[in-house]
């Protein structure tokens, strides 16, 4: 803990501890939710200038706002709205708006820019933003886009996209700081004053190189700040350190940076000398859309779903989940169908059949999402599944002998028939059981079988909860009641 | 882009761009979805090792593994192997083991470590990770660790849990790198050399200050490494430049980290003064942590469980949601008791009746999973709302057509009468149309009541669904096949 923290006095001043603050509790303001939230007021605002031709107005209004914040607007307005704005302010676009855009806006954004107006956007962004821009746009929009860079930054980004989709050589950026290992802080420093203009924007190690050009080591910024001039870097590298392989899974980046708290690391080819390095701020973005990706994969939406899709490519996203589910319904349709005598018989079966199928749905949901999750995080593994599936089974046990007591009340009462009562408990206790069991296992199988779990375990796990859950309850009524 | 890569070159080399790689594309080597797994066999040569009593072995087969796979370790062998495990070889648990390990097993392994080997274990943390380490213990476990700090890092660590839990007080270093406006690149790396054994660890920006501690920009180290030593610091702050209140919510400052892409922050109190510094790592758990929680959450398991928690415990977090899920199901079992007539006339009612409400459930958990991560990520506003509903009902009409006629075939194939057909498809149109409304507009409802959307919308949701589909479908065919 450093020195004094009064700024006035040059000597004492500098790094040190604030310690200052208030020591009273405050509770949250229900306001700050919403701390950075995007002025309601702005969209009128600029609706009413871009209705009026107002260009400079619209350059006013936008000038304190951030490019993510443009682009949210972007994304928030109608498309009517949109193309008006960009007609007259189409200079506004600049190059980190664009990379700010949900992915299927962009291609409209581009397609409505001037094309001076894109090859200035696109010039000034570093070769690994333009490879995030076009990656996923149509064939001749890349042609385009890549027309315009010099040829240097051209070569760089298709280099770049020579690599596989979401690959570490995709992720990275080219421009790396790196030095021989036999240098000095002070011929480091030297180094980089001298080549101020061309280093990039930002970096938090300079990599250590042997003559192969194979990182060795890395050095913090800080400590190089910290260290005297004839220091060799040898002795100021960290002792951590991981290189990424080009070909490397972005997952598998996102979740190193994650677990091991990696600020940058440098990334390397098949032959292990330095290419790029990949930063955290692209770690995070990675590992924020997996989790995205993951909620939406969950409830059945396409994995690249957005707010500002149109209508008919959400209803084409949403429509193949509908239609398993539809299979999935016409399957324990065709279970009930078995018992249509029994029902016939004694109507409280249709009554009560739709609980059984709705407590194993749920119980098997809230299974299979703790077993997705853990497959992402990699806390499942064959070192604790056993131990897991275990305790899902017996979970489902517990929790189904409680709701069977319920249920067998409920019965009882409502139906006044003792059998009834214990026909619908047991019909619960081997479902949520079931339920269990089906939520760990379908996850686990389908991701030993490379199906990706998040995808399809809901599909089975509901299927078998909805034939199970029937079966059971119309089966052990026909048993015990008719 | 700069120079020469060849590191051989002393002059030419340092900073470059790394340009070489294959320019085939590489398939994804299906194993490299393991590239950070655990040694499969690492358990089985522990517990070899653990039984053998053999702690120099142990330690040898630790030493190559990061505090956060030891962590893992810990979290996927069984209770008696950790037991045994931690018996032999406490001292190996430092402090940053116990900073990775889950929440549950943290209280359990500090219980079972000796004083002395916590005591070495806390002292060696950052204040920011002590905090983060103790805030979730019971009330005398945070007393034996607080009493075993130095009294000054004590004061820093209670002053930090004196703001209230997930604020930016909480989260933050209280170690910062800050000097006054007036320095010179020169002045400030002779006090970074002068201080070099007090800095912390990680640090990416220096934070320049006025007179009254308050914040008035940052320079970045890179720009502080390669501008000459007689530079200002005021010539080389950045353009952009966010503080963050101390009492700002978690969620906010992750929000913040992930949209302006800032690699630390500083964090000021109500005054205005410089009391510490978020850096991206922390936002980034928040943020990892938030998404975990939401998809935990809209399954309706406890947002804090994880794979290593008890049969009980496990138990009592799955319990509510299912209690909530029975109550829908009761429900929507009154509506169908209503039709009980019916029933008994139309067997084929109670057959296809699970269909419609399956579906409508479906749908909208599709609706309001994307309208619960729009929320989160603040994309749904009052902007757009208006767009987002309209596009949702338009989907669920179209939807609800496509498979209205789907299962108008099915109905008059299976039961030969095209009413039949005709009542279901009429209900599959109507309960998709107000799936897609009810799982935009409850999520929206329940956030502007400030009930979380992701824990409470799945209960409502299915119950309109399961009320509407039902009804609709019984209630047409009462009105058209009796």
């Amino acid at each position: 803990m450093l020195g004094a923290t009064d700024g006035r006095t040059r000597e004492k001043a500098g790094a040190g501890m604030a310690d200052q603050h208030d020591d009273e509790v405050l509770e949250r303001d229900e306001d700050e939710r919403d701390a950075y939230a995007l002025d309601e007021s702005l969209r009128g605002r600029l609706k009413a200038l871009v209705a009026a031709g107002d260009v400079d107005g619209i350059d006013a209004l936008m000038e304190p706002l951030h490019p993510a914040d443009i682009a949210d607007l972007l994304e928030q307005v109608s498309d009517g709205e949109r193309e008006s704005w960009l007609a007259l302010w189409s200079r506004g676009i600049d190059g980190e708006v664009l990379s700010e855009l949900d992915w299927g806006l962009r291609e409209e954004v581009i397609a409505l820019l001037p094309g001076d107006v894109l090859a200035d956007a696109v010039r000034e962004l570093d070769s690994d933003d333009v490879v995030d821009l076009v990656e996923d746009l149509e064939d001749d929009q890349i042609e385009a886009i890549l027309e315009v860079l010099e040829p240097a930054d051209r070569v760089a980004v298709e280099q770049a996209l020579a690599y596989p989709e979401e690959t570490a050589g995709r992720l990275m950026q080219r421009e790396v700081v790196h030095a021989p290992e036999h240098w000095t802080v002070g011929e480091m420093i030297d180094y980089l004053r001298a080549h101020a203009g061309q280093l990039p924007e930002q970096f938090y190690h300079v990599i250590l190189t042997d003559p192969r050009m194979k990182p060795t080591g890395y050095v913090t910024l800080g400590r190089l700040l910290s260290s005297a001039r004839q220091t060799p870097l040898q002795d100021i590298v960290e002792d951590s350190f991981r290189v990424i392989p080009a070909t490397q899974h972005e997952d598998d980046v996102a979740y190193a940076f994650n677990q091991y708290h990696l600020i940058s690391a440098p990334v390397v080819d098949e032959d292990g000398r330095l290419v790029g390095v990949i930063t955290i701020d692209d770690a995070m973005i990675v590992l924020d859309e997996g989790a995205e990706e993951e909620i939406l994969k969950l409830a059945g939406v396409g994995e690249e779903s957005s707010l500002s899709d149109r209508v008919l490519e959400t209803t084409k996203q949403r429509f193949p989940w509908l239609f398993v589910n539809l299979i999935t319904a016409i399957l324990a349709s065709l279970v009930i169908a078995q018992f249509e005598d029994a029902i016939a018989q004694i109507v409280a079966l249709a009554v009560l059949m739709p609980i059984v199928a709705s407590m194993g749905g749920n119980a098997g949901t809230q299974s299979l999402t703790v077993a997705v999750r853990a497959l992402a995080t990699r806390d499942l593994t064959s070192s604790n599944l056993m131990r897991v599936v275990l305790r899902e089974g017996v979970v489902g046990l517990i929790n189904g002998a409680a709701f069977a007591l319920v249920m067998g009340i409920v019965g009882l009462v409502w139906f006044g028939s003792p059998a009834l009562g214990g026909v619908i408990a047991a019909a619960m206790v081997i479902n949520l059981f079931v339920a269990g069991l089906a939520g760990i296992l379908i996850p686990v199988v389908l991701d030993r079988l490379n199906i990706d779990p998040a995808l399809a375990s809901g599909a089975f796990v509901t299927t078998v909860t909805d034939v199970v859950g029937f079966f059971a309850f119309l089966g052990l009524a026909v048993v015990f009641l008719l």
